[in-house]
C-alpha cells in the first residue's frame, strides 16, 4: 500500500509517497481501504516535529480522519463486515490507502455522500458535537459564539448550532470568508482584524446584553480575555485550539464572579475507550441530521493525494473554507 | 432588635451597633432569632465598600450565615415552626439579632451543637459541598488539592474529603497553621512561603507522579499557574477565592492538552432558587456526616458581638484556623 510518509522534521515537502505492507488486523480490528482523508491544522504540527502521534498509530504517517470501506476483519469481529462504507477518526496514519481501527470506532457513511463528502465530516463535527453538546451543555435556545467560524470545525458547529435550535455569532479574520457563514445559519459575524480582537459588544447587543452561553474557542491566545467578558453569567468555554497563541493575561475575578468554566479539550491523545464511545454518541445523535439533511460536510475543495502538499500550504495560509479533503485516485 | 450597621466605608471600626424594627416574615418565610454568626473574608470586603449586598438582602448589615431560632412565621409556612433550630446562608443581613429567609433556605441544626458550633458550619460546609461534590465531582479514591487548608473553607473541605475517601494535599503559607492539618485527616501539606508559590512536586510525589484530580483553589492570583501543573489530566480545578490576586498569566496549552477544566464560583450573588436548591441538596448528603461524626465545625474563636473587631481583625491578619464566630450574650 501507498502511505505519505514524514522523512524529516519540516514543511509539506516533506511528505514522500512511499509503499509499505498491508497491516493486518488483530482481534476486534478492521483493515479499512482508505478512499478519502482530509486535513487538519494538527498535521501541519506534526510534519513539523512539534505533535508526535500517540502510541497506537504510524509514529510518521500523519492523518487524523477518513472514509473507505472494510476489505479484512481480524479475528472476534462482529460488528463490521466486508464491503461496509466507513468514516472515522484516528490518531494517525490516514494518509495511506489503508489504515487499521477497532471496529467500534467507525460510523456508517451517511446516505448519499461519497467518500470525499465523508471524509470531510470526522474530526470537525465529533469535535463541534464533542465539545458543544457532550462537553459544553448546549441547550436550545442558548447562542453560541464560535472563535474561527469558516474553519472546518467552526462551519460544522455552526451547522450543529443550527439543527439544535441555537444561534450563532462567529467571529473570524478574512471577511471573505466571514461572508459564508450565513450558509452555515450564523446570525451574526464579527471580523477581528485587529490585536487584541474586540467581539464582545457585538455579542451583547446579539444578546440583549447577556452574553453567549456557550463559547467554541478555536484559537486561544488574546481572544481569551475578550471571549470572558462576551460569555454570560455561568458562561463555558470551550477550548479547542490555540491559533492565535499558547498564553494569556486572565481576570480570575470576571471567571468566579460571573461563575465561568473554561475546559480544554483534545481528541487525538484520547484513548481508545474514550474515542469509540464518542463515536458510539455521535452514531446515535450526529448520523440522523446527516440524513435529514441538517448537517453536511463543508468542504474547501478535494485534490488528488499526489497534491496534497499545495492543499497543506493552502491550509496553512488560511485561505481554506470549512475542510480541505484529499483523496486517493 | 440590634444590628451591626456599617456607618461608612472603612475598615472594623466602621461597625456601629443600632436599634431597628424587627422585619416581619412575608408568605413563605421565617424569622429567626439569629444566636451566632461567623466572619468571612467577603464582609471586610463588604465592609470597605467593595462588595455590595444583592438586592434582597440589608445593604448595610453584613453577616452571610447565622444559627439560631424559629421565632415567627408568615403566612403559608409550612416546613418550619415557631421553636425550630436552624442554620444557613444568606447574602446579608446576618449581624443583627433578627433575620428574615425563605423557610426552605434553612438547614435543621444537627442534634449534640451549640448555637456557635452551628453559625460555624453553613458557609465553610456550603462552599465546601457545592465546590468539591455538585460541581467538582469528586469521587472516592482521587486526591484532591486545597490551598489555604487551615482556613474556614479549607479546613471543612478537607473534613469532606476525608469523609468521602478522598486524599487531601494541603497548602498553606502558615507553619504553625499547617501543623494543624493533620486533625482533618490532610494527608501531605506543602508551606508556601515565597511567591510564586511551588506544590506541583509535592503534589505530584504523592500521588505517583499523576497530579491531584481535583483542586479547591481559595486563593488564585499566582498559585493557579502551578496548580495548572499541578493537577492531573482531565483535572478539575475549582476557584473560589482570590485571596493571592485577581489576575495571572496562564498557560492554555497545559489547559488543552491535559483537558482541564477550571470553574469559578461564588455562592452569595446566587438567586434564591439556586441556595434553596443548595441547602437542600446539603441537607441530603452533608447532614447525616454531622449526625455521624465525620463532619464538625472547625472554631478558631467564639467571641460576644460587641468584640467583632477584634475578630475582624484577627481575621484580616490570617492569624485564625478554620471559623471565627461571634455570638450575642
Amino acid at each position: 500500500m501507498k502511505v505519505l510518509r514524514i522523512t524529516e522534521p519540516g514543511g509539506p515537502e516533506v511528505l514522500a509517497l512511499e509503499e509499505r505492507p498491508e497491516p493486518e488486523p488483530g482481534p476486534g480490528e478492521v483493515r479499512v481501504r482508505v478512499r478519502a482523508s482530509a486535513l487538519n491544522r494538527a498535521d501541519l504540527l506534526q510534519i513539523r516535529g512539534f505533535y508526535p502521534a500517540p502510541p497506537d498509530v504510524p509514529p510518521d504517517v500523519p492523518g487524523l480522519e477518513y472514509a473507505g470501506e472494510v476489505v479484512a476483519v481480524g479475528p472476534r469481529t462482529r460488528r463490521l463486515k466486508v464491503g461496509d462504507r466507513v468514516m472515522g477518526l484516528v490518531g494517525g496514519g490516514a494518509w495511506a490507502e489503508s489504515l487499521i481501527t477497532h471496529e467500534r470506532e467507525p460510523l456508517p457513511m451517511p446516505e448519499g455522500l461519497d467518500f470525499a463528502d465523508a471524509a470531510a465530516l470526522p474530526e470537525a463535527y465529533l469535535t463541534a458535537y464533542d465539545a458543544l453538546v457532550l462537553q459544553g451543555d448546549m441547550r436550545p435556545g442558548e447562542t453560541v459564539l464560535i472563535h474561527a467560524v469558516a474553519s472546518g470545525v467552526g462551519s460544522a458547529a455552526a451547522l450543529l448550532c443550527k439543527a439544535s435550535g441555537v444561534r450563532v455569532v462567529g467571529t473570524g479574520r478574512n471577511a471573505a470568508k466571514l461572508a459564508r457563514a450565513s450558509e452555515w445559519g450564523v446570525a451574526r459575524t464579527v471580523l477581528c482584524a485587529s490585536s487584541p480582537p474586540k467581539f464582545a459588544d457585538a455579542v451583547k447587543a446579539e444578546t440583549g446584553g447577556r452574553g453567549a452561553d456557550l463559547c467554541l474557542d478555536l484559537v486561544g491566545g488574546d481572544y481569551l480575555p475578550e471571549t470572558l467578558d462576551a460569555v454570560a453569567p455561568r458562561g463555558r468555554v470551550m477550548l479547542v485550539g490555540l491559533v492565535a497563541g499558547n498564553s494569556t493575561e486572565l481576570n480570575l475575578g470576571t471567571v468566579l464572579v460571573k461563575r465561568l468554566r473554561v475546559t480544554g479539550t483534545v481528541l487525538r491523545s484520547r484513548p481508545l475507550e474514550e474515542k469509540i464511545a464518542l463515536s458510539q454518541s455521535a452514531e446515535r445523535h450526529l448520523l440522523p441530521l446527516f440524513r435529514s439533511g441538517a448537517l453536511r460536510p463543508v468542504v474547501d475543495a478535494v485534490v488528488p493525494m499526489a497534491e496534497i502538499r499545495q492543499a497543506l500550504e493552502r491550509m496553512a495560509k488560511n485561505d481554506s473554507v470549512g475542510k480541505l479533503v484529499v483523496r486517493w485516485e
